[in-house]
């Protein structure tokens, strides 16, 4: 993409009235740009990452269950038909439509996908099933802030089991575990699960993954050795439900809680020179609430010795507030640095002086052959003084810079930067091209 | 994907209350349920389609502007900057949120790309701009009907164009007319431009893209010159402003319009022989209206000479829509046919006998090799007699069956069948996997 023919406006200052640094980010990268409280437009360089991290959740979602998409609005019906159209609070945004119909605005989605399955599905043959959505939710919070972090309209991954017995549900929800463990690990930052309270979901057993990080809005405290935990298992089978269930207790089985769940006796039994306290940014969520829902709508499947009520969970993954969370975990004073795997792209071209000849045909020449690589590159084009570009650069956190100027061409280099170190290496355009295509 | 651990819900019977064929196929097939009045969820062989059909909107969006994503909730100040908002009617979704702030769901985003723009772009170096989004939109119809075609809750794409003269403006729409046509070509579909009325958008030229379909809600009245126009330009650039305008003369300049907006005196120009008239569906919508909001929420640039009103155009598909389209315009008596492009998967393996062993066993290889070899495919591996699944797959219209049983396998052959012409091949699985992944 060039850049003079873009639309990624860069401000030159830092926006006052963000308290935190991926909101100042986001703004002044022009990520987005809030057009309500708490709601936010998406520019074309924001658009790109919440576009790469839904892709990152959608493959490793595809490996334990399957796509399928639910409206954004509902009608109050089904929530009264749950029982909880009442409780839910005045963070649900009601709506009544032209015909005076009680309508929402889906903060989740339990109680719709619940009913798709009981009109839909009739038989124990049918289950285990698990499906999941990526869909824009609303939640009409008090007080928006931080940006994406705590905005109103918010892009959701959410995913529901439906098993035929606890063991069943139990292990769906080893696999979503595992799942979330991959999805951050593929982001590039590190999520702890900690154990949860359920809060309108409702439930028996629940975690949130948190990313630690200064400004997150959750206080934690957790044993040091959830530090030390690899969370990676490549080789583990989403069929092995031993291995799965041996993950879940390591996972979970070290000391780990936000302020809502922390629990003095049991920290106490956490030796001092171990205990950590910090914050963290909650990023996921996982539920098992077993016949909950089933029960109260009515789902039911015919099993071999009679009727079975199957047990059911949820597991959310907040796709545009990882955005932020990425951003507070991987930024530094001259910008975003963001991981490669979710970069908006991979490469930024910067020229010194888009008035010198020689400059600009090595430019455009880097640019088509990276192009022709498919390599995703950002090419500043336009007639701005070189250290403007590189601000900009640093400030959008693309992996690499190729910056390419006179003095260096007469040499016959351009120099690459690597944006998370700084550092800088004096390459022959054929050389550059071979390291970034490697 | 295997069909025992899918979500793929057929149903046995047509439904009743639905008025055209899409709309019974859809449902009868399984790729959406009715959530509310003219609200759809999206069962996973929808979503796999519907996402088809957004990616061919967006991969040609991407050779003439730039994504971004806008949100779905808008405040009702914008669009009394802009002047509409009362005008609008009841079927913008109006909404009040926690604080009685006035908001609303929005049908379109005319208002709020011009505020974004405006914000962020100050000098007429940054124009021309091509911006678009795809997002769900909101129109509360009085009469939702014809399932997703005419439904509350849609998936649109929007483009906006930004120029600094009439000139530019005109280019960039007949740009979109281009990507319409060959957008549109892709999905195995014919649609002609036709003049149209602005409508609420307003403005002063304005095309609607139809496809002819016996169901159609438009009345169309055309030359049969139309059917005659090869739309597809493959060599065209869309730098080429004289091919364009070329291009935009040859495809409008033929009398073809809907009930909205035909002329009687004109029509009679039209030689008899070759009137013709006829239903269609609306698949895209395209505007220039100058500077209808950029005037009324004072967006200018800073020209050489002065500032600049920038001149708009906005263009529309209806994404969700086009699913419904697409099965009007191609279906048979035994279910849906779809076009190869859009295809939720390109084969479908189906076992005449799920008890015999070699008949599993040459299912489970071919399956295998497809999907190694990147093919689509859905595998009907369930206890089902063969009938029912044959009946299942010509329901669903993927583009090509692999039938296996027992006798044809002591011949060491399978059977392919097209879906659209019904033929049926006898080879061997090599054969067959050959001819499928060439």
């Amino acid at each position: 993409m060039r850049l003079s023919r873009s639309f990624l406006p860069v401000l030159k200052e830092s926006p006052s009235g963000a308290e935190i640094a991926s909101h100042k980010l986001m703004l002044q990268a022009g990520l987005v740009r809030q057009t309500a409280a708490g709601i936010y437009a998406w520019l074309p360089l924001g658009q790109r990452v919440l576009r790469k991290v839904e892709q990152i959740v959608r493959e490793e979602q595809d490996r334990v269950g399957q796509e399928m998409l639910m409206p954004t609005i509902q009608s109050a019906d089904l929530w009264r038909e749950s029982g909880r159209y009442d409780a839910y609070g005045p963070e649900m945004l009601r709506i009544t439509d032209r015909h005076d119909r009680e309508m929402l605005y889906g903060p989740t989605n339990e109680d719709m996908i619940t009913a798709l399955f009981r009109d839909d599905v009739n038989s124990y043959r049918d289950l285990p099933r698990m499906l999941y959505h990526i869909q824009w939710k609303f939640r009409d919070e008090r007080r928006p802030r931080f940006g994406v972090m705590r905005g109103r309209e918010f892009l959701m991954k959410d995913a529901y089991s439906f098993d035929l017995d606890e063991a069943g549900a139990r292990l769906s929800y080893y696999r979503q575990l595992l799942a979330y463990l991959r999805t951050f690990g593929r982001m590039g930052i590190k999520a702890v699960p900690m154990q949860a309270d359920s809060g309108p979901i409702g439930g028996k057993l629940s975690h949130e993954f948190l990313v630690l990080a200064p400004n997150g809005e959750s206080e934690l405290f957790y044993d040091a050795a959830v530090e030390e935990i690899d969370f990676e298992r490549d080789g583990l089978s989403y069929d092995d439900a031993d291995a799965l269930e041996a993950l879940f207790k390591e996972a979970t089985g070290v000391y780990a809680r936000t302020d809502e769940t922390h629990e003095e006796d049991l920290w106490a039994d956490v030796p001092a020179e171990r205990q950590r306290t910090g914050r963290g940014i909650e990023v996921g969520h996982i539920f098992y609430f077993g016949d909950k829902y089933s029960k109260a709508m009515g789902l039911k499947v015919s099993g071999p010795d009679g009727d079975i009520t199957p047990m059911m969970g949820s597991y959310g993954v907040g796709v545009s507030r990882l955005v932020g969370a990425i951003i507070e975990a991987s930024h530094d004073d001259n910008g975003i640095v963001w991981p490669e795997a979710v970069a908006p792209w991979k490469v930024g071209i910067v020229t010194m002086r888009a008035d010198d000849e020689a400059t600009v045909a090595a430019a455009e020449d880097l640019y088509a052959k990276l192009k022709a690589a498919g390599i995703e590159t950002l090419y500043d084009d336009r007639d701005e003084r070189g250290g403007v570009k590189l601000g900009g650069m640093d400030l959008m956190g693309l992996p690499w810079q190729i910056i390419i100027g006179p003095r260096g061409l007469k040499n016959g280099v351009v120099e690459v930067k690597n944006r998370r170190t700084g550092e800088r290496e004096e390459l022959t355009p054929e050389a550059a091209l071979a390291k970034l295509t490697a």
